[in-house]
């Protein structure tokens, strides 16, 4: 049994999902606060749940033919403002260096937001001819945004993101790249993070700040709020022509690039904490855990016990990610830690057990156990492994779509978000108007219009007229 | 034959170093400048470089016990003046935020030029019991220094690194960990880098702003001058102190814990230029080129040619970092693309070498050219790049001991500096004012009192006073 202390120590989340997440992200050992207002240390157990993010993402980036590389942190005020409808959208949130040592600065710099402008400057020296194209680059970096309230990996004024940022010679070719990533996110959050993503396209109010169109993913979090977990832009030749970056064609004129860029940021270690986690912690998905199987012994100071357990590591280390808790607290704190902590398999292993030569194998998501002979623990871990990948998609995906409801009329449409939480499926005509309204009364969001649309109704649910899209609608992070 | 022409483009070694640097990162496309002063933009080329560099060495910490974590990139200006001697050192050359958006900041904040202090007001809440320790904590990250004269790589407003950060029990474990350290640096570099290193302790002089000690490894540049390659500081209880770390030892009374830092930076990318780089341009160690081997078709239109190229490629891939140069450049270009860029081996595939089933394989350091049949080329080419490692190690050796010289008096001493270029070891008084002169005088530092010392004279090199330790002194980039 696992002792109850510690997980008596975190809020439930059906009392106060929101104290719940600040606790678990405390108590999983993941961040701490910090002097610096607004912005957290990532202890060991959170950057190495980014760290396989970055590993898992990268390899998928690579196959899809990007390259890596690294722009500046700092960006010249008048390069800022050479996009107006970029600069309007990120000028109030940034953070400003003015001094270099003793000595002002002629010219102020923000820290990066972003990097488009930075990758305009660039692209604009590195790119001549249509031999130079595409330009497929990313970036892993820092970036700081200067918000009012944060919250851990929701929200904070420094995060840890990557930025893609591609240069191509026609519109249909950025267009093809956007969607690409879009894609390239939304298979890496259902198979890597067993995370269920809804694709479409922003409305015109919600997309990225000198976007042409913005594409994004949307999950839906087991208190019914919707988080955008990734978003993929296509700039169409806007900031090619704002920095003059032209190339030269095959027919020997000078053309604009079309551009796109693509992010997911550390906001997704929220997504997996709140899709996944319960009333004993964090639950996480074996394809990212950082450690998937840890071993604990029981009365471990009787001869011969944590031998066993050290021997079983050294045989499975090879093709899991596998630890001991040897430490000199009880199996049952162990027990606690190891479920709040999310790993995904916990392995018993006491005097008996090895009498018997077997063990038994505890899953952190069902509390399943099953019991494995010595010499078959490794295919049958990565078994149980497999299939708990596989249920908790599944799992999450049920969950979705029982939170995801369909709205005809406005009426319809208000008492699910008075009464219910999850996405709302409606029609919409088109105008920003509607999205206003329905914001204001309701603090609800336009999340994306899918790229599955139905015909749910033929007006629209705010203002009656005639539809153009189905929108997906929620609160959100 | 290579093409003359991208070689030509670069300036030769002799005539003058500095420029063929320059040339090198520009040519082989490691660096572009930027519009922001200082800082540059790592391109794919230098940043797969990085990429592995921090593969190797990750994997090296982790073997060591290592956790990463990330910490903010800002620090409270009051943080930075708690240590008394490490705010004189790096005040003058931070870079200031004074305002977050549109509001003025209450206090500013610096931008991390490395993160003691961080780490410092971190460690205060987060070690509490003798159970904590040790804390062997490491960043990957970028930091900031606002220098005045900047070079790619070399020295520049931003670069990337690594920091580590640890917090122990005792005086004893923090000192082995700073060593432990340093021979981490010291392996890298010289297995996987084939950059041979001197090991040794700074002078007081030279030390780190507020350590205890400072360890470093220096390593000599083709054309005589040092670079300090890696760094690893004691600071005994000093930050400790400063910030009220403290823990409940076994014997229940509170101590202060004693805390080494250490760090390898994007610098260590210009001693692989200037150690291995000759006039054609790069030259990577296998080890850590990203692209190990160059296959480039003769007569790529000729049937069955490129298909030949591609069928190598895939059947390599598995055990070798290998691409295909299937671009319209003749295979003169290729070849100097190839060179400039530094890939080990080239390997020249053309009708007539499949007709004979065998083809050419030419090493990048030594123009050597081996034959191979085909169906043993991927042994044949281990074979090879096993064998270059290990000669580029050996060849720098000898070039670095062929320049290292002894001077017994301050004749001896001046004559060589004026004469040649490289590390002279020469004995030392312990007093700072012969650092001084010997600086003022010639430009050269004391760049490290190398662990294995010899006798070379009884009197400092400088005052004639006995002398206490034989230092390495030389000009440092």
């Amino acid at each position: 049994m696992a002792d109850k202390k510690l997980v008596e120590s975190i809020t439930s989340m059906d009392s106060d999902f929101a104290q719940w997440y600040t606790d678990v992200v405390k108590k999983a050992e993941l961040i701490d606060y910090t002097s610096v207002k607004g912005c957290m240390v990532i202890k060991p157990a959170g950057y190495a749940l980014w760290e396989n993010i970055q590993k898992n993402l990268d390899a998928m980036f690579k196959e899809n033919g990007v390259e890596n590389v690294y722009l500046p942190m700092f960006i010249p005020e008048s390069l800022l403002q050479k996009e107006k409808d970029h600069v309007e959208g990120f000028a109030p949130e940034v953070a400003w260096v003015t001094h270099g040592g003793l000595t002002e600065l002629q010219e102020r710099l923000c820290v990066r937001p972003t990097s488009e402008t930075l990758f305009c400057d660039f692209y604009k020296n590195d790119i001549h001819s249509y031999r130079d194209l595409p330009r497929v680059y990313n970036q892993w970096c820092s970036v700081v945004r200067w918000e009012k309230e944060t919250r851990p990996f929701l929200r904070s004024r420094e995060f840890l993101w990557q930025e893609g940022h591609t240069a191509h010679a026609t519109a249909a070719e950025a267009e093809e790249r956007t969607i690409q990533m879009l894609n390239v996110y939304a298979r890496f959050c259902e198979e890597v993070l067993a995370v269920p993503v809804i694709k479409g396209k922003k409305t015109d109010k919600e997309k990225f700040a000198g976007a042409e169109s913005t594409y994004t993913i949307e999950a839906l979090m087991h208190d019914g709020k919707a988080l955008q977990s990734g978003t993929s832009h296509n700039f169409g030749d806007g900031f090619a022509r704002a920095f003059g970056i032209q190339f030269a064609d095959k027919d020997n004129t000078l053309k604009h690039v079309h551009q796109t860029s693509w992010g997911m940021s550390t906001r997704i270690i929220g997504a997996i904490i709140m899709v996944h986690g319960d009333d004993s912690g964090l639950v996480l998905p074996p394809r990212i855990a950082p450690t998937q199987v840890m071993i604990i012994p029981i009365q471990q100071k009787k001869e011969g016990v944590l031998d066993k357990a050290y021997a079983l590591r050294d045989r499975l280390k090879g093709s899991l990610r596998v630890k001991v808790d040897d430490s000199d607290k009880s199996p049952g704190w162990k027990f606690s830690e190891q479920e709040m902590r999310g790993i995904p398999l916990r392995v018993e292993v006491g005097p008996k057990d090895i009498e018997a030569g077997r063990c038994v194998i505890c899953r952190r998501d069902t509390r399943e156990k099953v019991e494995a002979a010595f010499d078959e623990l490794e295919e049958k871990l990565q078994e149980v492994l497999d299939k708990m990948q596989k249920e908790m998609l599944e799992r999450a995906r049920e969950h979705r779509d029982a939170h995801t409801y369909t709205a005809a009329s406005m009426d319809e449409f208000e008492k699910i978000f008075n009464e219910k939480a999850g996405f709302v499926k409606a029609m919409w005509c088109g105008e920003q108007a509607c999205e206003d309204t329905i914001k204001e009364k309701l603090s609800v969001t336009s999340r994306c219009m899918p790229f599955e649309q139905e015909q749910i109704a033929d007006t629209c649910v705010c203002c009656g007229r005639p539809a153009k899209k189905m929108v997906y609608w929620g609160r959100a992070y």
